[in-house]
């Protein structure tokens, strides 16, 4: 693990989500740039002493030498933006697949790059996209690739916050202090944070690719460097129509990320308060709720649920569906198998460079007097 | 009242909601400009067949000079909207009071033309923009004004339906086919028929007025002649932004219209599915729901409800308290009484005027490639 | 209409419902056993003064002798339970068809007398078991009646209310007063007033009679009268079980009266928050809910609705049904025309009969040690 | 580990929740009575091969004799009822704290034989009733201690299941084999698997006790040995009255656990299927509703929750949460640090005994003719 010391947050997560389904073990880190606080934290993992290192290039240089029964396997990185390129790059080219946060890396480029380092190399990388580990969003998915709900013809997706209604860079908060913050963010604030997560899961559950967008985005909280608000009129490949709202200026929000998509039949609803529901539309029979652990479901649901309908699962356990369906895939490839489909179904290089694609083009058109931009990536 | 003959939808409501509280009775009617139909729809409402009249031209002739106590107050429109003008400038000019259903009328002008011709006479006009009668929508903007959020920053407001997401107007359906119709409903059908409401709700309730509009306005449904799907960004005079969505093609959707407004210090959310909980999000303590009927509610709420807290009032209780406002308005005035501020609070030509400009604006924007479109009313 | 006078509730309701489908118009009442109180009531309700009466006996023996045309056909009777039985009796002995608040009589004889009466003349009565009046409910009997969910098993019922957990009668509250004085409500507080509706309610969707009761019913609130909690233990004589809770001390609490019945083959569930939705729970298939207005509902839900799907329906249109189904078979009935059965489906004196009886045996249980009494009516 | 291997259900649930935090690592395990199933399940799970067992008295005997450093520390006991009391006992014996599915034993006698061997060992057990592990259902318990409902008036507890609703156990599942066999169960089947949970969850949140029972239990399935229904009137210690419901065979019906405790003040609610609110209800105020992460709660929530509000946590969280305020007791007992208040809060063997009086009291009384039964544990 790079990052993730003492008074992190994502890497706490990440840590609970790889261990989940005994499938990875946590065995060296370099969880800090400050080597005496990347060593407390690892004295407090029980991690051995001799597995902590004072930089992630000392634990790469380190770890590919050590024996092929104890070498890690995976690096995950879960440092702020400006960090992300240059571990992800080192871990690939000495043989390390990859965990990332999202977004991807600090530039639209960087993404690219480490795409094609992905594919040179033949390693996997899993890009944290969470939302896309539900059940029901995978669900979703599928049901809409089924052909259910006929042709797709809107979308709406939205991600309210509210934690940042107030100057909170300006007290001591970690995670508010390099997420608003150029150097270490990127272009976008809200858009990169949470707006990209918005955008994967219409993608995702749609099916379809935005070509056209069309966006207000602002900075509300004044002294703020980067957006907190922002709301884009969409277009996608097949003519169909789509709002996304992002926002962290919702005073009193939690993080109810919501999709909803209509097609000709039919139409699905989606949001994380209720995760372990997806609500179908019809017009001409009765609304059906699927359930996580119902009856009902494909394959892609059921693989990743744990416990019977009616105990719910939450955030951790999708966080440790992308981490389960990742290990699984390397585990097949290792042993010459095949990966089951359900196991390929974890988010990469490819959402990663949709991702910052889509962070350079919703602040542009922010900036923009243009209505419609073209949606390139 | 006008229109509202057999098979009619809308005025049938308003019969209901006219009775429910016992201050307007039904005595005369031109309920078609088929004469037959007009009588025969009389009949069914156990009219004196006297005042049942063949064109509401005959029945404002001739009721204009029967006796002041039996002459009819109020004259109700509930035509398609090309109808709308003219029988209440008519009504007007001849001493009615006049009850319209919305859009207010077929052009911007006409509606601008009604409401001067409301200041020239005294008389009072009630636009049935329905969702501003519910309670709990009332208590919504009272919190507002009251400054509870602090300063408004964001607005989301979304009326989903999904009732014209196949060639409806291609059947006989009535509902669908003069809705579809240029010449019946103007150069707007959905954003005419609820992108209306939604607007209308957003600025009831935010107390806020858009300035600017962005928006994307679509005909999803093939050889449709108006719009039947839209979406807009917001600026509001304040600085504000927001989002307005509104469609008739989110196939299985009801009507489940929903407004949310965030300020500095808090937010709030009401749709018309728990029409009767008004769920107020705060950062810094637990989030609370008022209930039409329960403690903690203004005078706005709580003198337009009916019943005890969990008796739900649902869509015919809203449209009531529009007309008993405007019953309990003009009835103070008759009798040279101070008209209590919970009465004053129906809409009226003010509202129309907004409407049609929205209509205006937002198809305008929707052809348009100028990003920003000035809302000027 | 007698009783509900000014500072009544119920009668406002009544009048409210009555009116609503436009086909009931209250010409005449007796609204106070204080003759000057009636006066005022009958002005304010804009009553012809000659036919508002100082006593119910006076509005009988005078309405009677008016012309067919002219006469009431039906008598309202909304005062507290000690005085339903006279005025009722000589409703129908004169020729009146009666509605009547419940429960329905002071005592289980009393609604036996009724039920003759009603028998002998062939009047109708309608007992204001307003829940079963929603759409939804009547969905949920029909569905329970078509075998869908299989044999039914398990019924529970639920009327959970707070306004009465403090010692509300010991302030001029006039509600609280009446309902818990034994000399006007009768042997029961809670379970007369709110458990016969959750007793009406769980016969009428499950199809089933209880044959069985042990019950605990208590006085919770120090200095009250009459029972104001309780809980019983049900047998139906199908074999079936269930659980009834009734109380008025849960603070807090609204009128969420809920059913819930589960079959071998599946369960429903409806309760009065969302009063528009019937949930659906199968064991091989997604959760349904049906929703008013909405597709795949029977004739018993449809002519009982007015609003389209998503508009609510409330309390008030649930009541309005009650009245509308009442009057459509007394039209029918006086025109020689076929009743439709949907029109039949509303509560009258067997209800009634099942309703005392349950206040008689919930309370004899209560007080009793023998764990099971054996239900009769 | 004892039993858990391949097939099992909850054993997996273990193992999950207790590497969630990073506290206990599983090392031994005797998985199965058929030695060649053990040793699979551990292969599977990447255990050292020395530490998989043939039997849990081998393990327990060869673990006892490991250096301290490596032996295990903990034994976690996941067999069916009847094979809980004989490795429970060895394991304290033998210096093992111990982790105990519930319910706690075979018998009475046992849990109190087990409650006597934990004060005489001072070591410390874990019996997992994993609903007292959710966040708020934590919180639920201290608002009623605080005192902010008053002195509690009622309790309604509810476990409605489906899963039995046909003859499972005539199929090849080995969930329902052993629990509806009297000789693996006990004397209860739906009373002991899912009544248990509730009662607990009764006590737990009102923190009074049990005193007095009258119950329904019943058989519905044919064939069926054991009680799958059931429901109870209860009566509390300081006077209040309560209700227990629990069944498995609600058709349809997933594992919706629910409690209401309403006092004097006012209520709360809390259900499985929305673990992550709690509703508080108030006569005087806006209905409340804490969220796990969100603002104004008790250490006692915020202590047992890793994510920010709105990122559910679900069964495997709250499961977890009895696992490391275990774990986080040991290592504070075992380093002679004070035990924050928080980490004792985990169910014991005074639960277990508690459980297993219900279980007598509750099927003895459905067998008897009695009203009330005096509970006595």
């Amino acid at each position: 693990m790079i990052g993730g010391g003492k008074g992190a947050f994502i890497g706490a997560v990440h840590r609970i989500v790889a261990a989940m389904d005994g499938q990875i073990e946590l065995v060296a880190g370099a969880f800090s740039s400050d080597p005496e606080k990347s060593w407390a934290s690892g004295a407090e993992l029980f991690l051995d002493p001799a597995r902590v290192y004072s930089s992630y290039q000392e634990m790469i240089a380190t770890e590919k030498n050590l024996g092929p029964d104890k070498k890690i396997d995976i690096v995950c990185i879960v440092t702020p933006n400006h960090v992300h390129y240059e571990p992800a790059a080192l871990a690939l080219t000495n043989g390390f697949h990859v965990v990332l946060e999202k977004p991807a890396t600090f530039t639209l480029e960087e993404a690219k790059k480490l795409d094609e380092l992905v594919k040179e190399t033949g390693l996997q990388l899993l890009l944290c996209h969470t939302y896309t580990g539900y059940p029901m969003v995978k669900e979703a998915r599928q049901l809409v690739k089924s052909g259910a709900l006929g042709a797709i013809r809107k979308v709406y997706v939205e991600y309210p916050q509210g934690w940042l209604s107030t100057f909170l860079e300006g007290t001591d908060n970690k995670q508010a202090s390099w997420r608003t913050d150029p150097g270490q963010s990127g272009k976008a604030g809200a858009m990169g944070d949470i707006g990209t997560h918005a955008f994967n899961l219409a993608e995702y559950v749609s099916g379809l690719e935005v070509t056209q967008i069309c966006a207000d985005t602002r900075t509300v909280v004044p002294g703020r460097l980067l957006d907190d608000d922002g709301a884009a009129l969409l277009r996608f490949h097949n003519g169909a129509s789509g709002v996304l709202m992002a926002t962290q200026i919702a005073a009193g929000a939690e993080n109810n990320v919501r999709i909803r998509v209509f097609g000709e039949k039919g139409g699905l609803e989606w949001q994380q308060e209720d995760a372990n529901s997806l609500v179908l539309h019809w017009p001409d029979k009765p609304k059906e709720i699927l359930r996580t652990g119902g009856p009902g479901l494909s394959e892609f649901a059921s693989r990743n649920t744990r416990t019977p309908a009616g105990h719910p699962e939450g955030y951790l356990e999708a966080f440790a569906n992308l981490y389960r369906n990742f290990a699984c895939t390397i585990r097949a490839r290792a042993q010459g198998e095949e990966v089951h489909e359900t196991c390929l179904d974890f988010p990469g290089t490819r959402d990663g460079i949709r991702g910052m694609a889509f962070i350079d083009h919703i602040i542009n058109s922010g900036q923009s007097d243009q209505k419609w931009i073209d949606f390139k990536a």
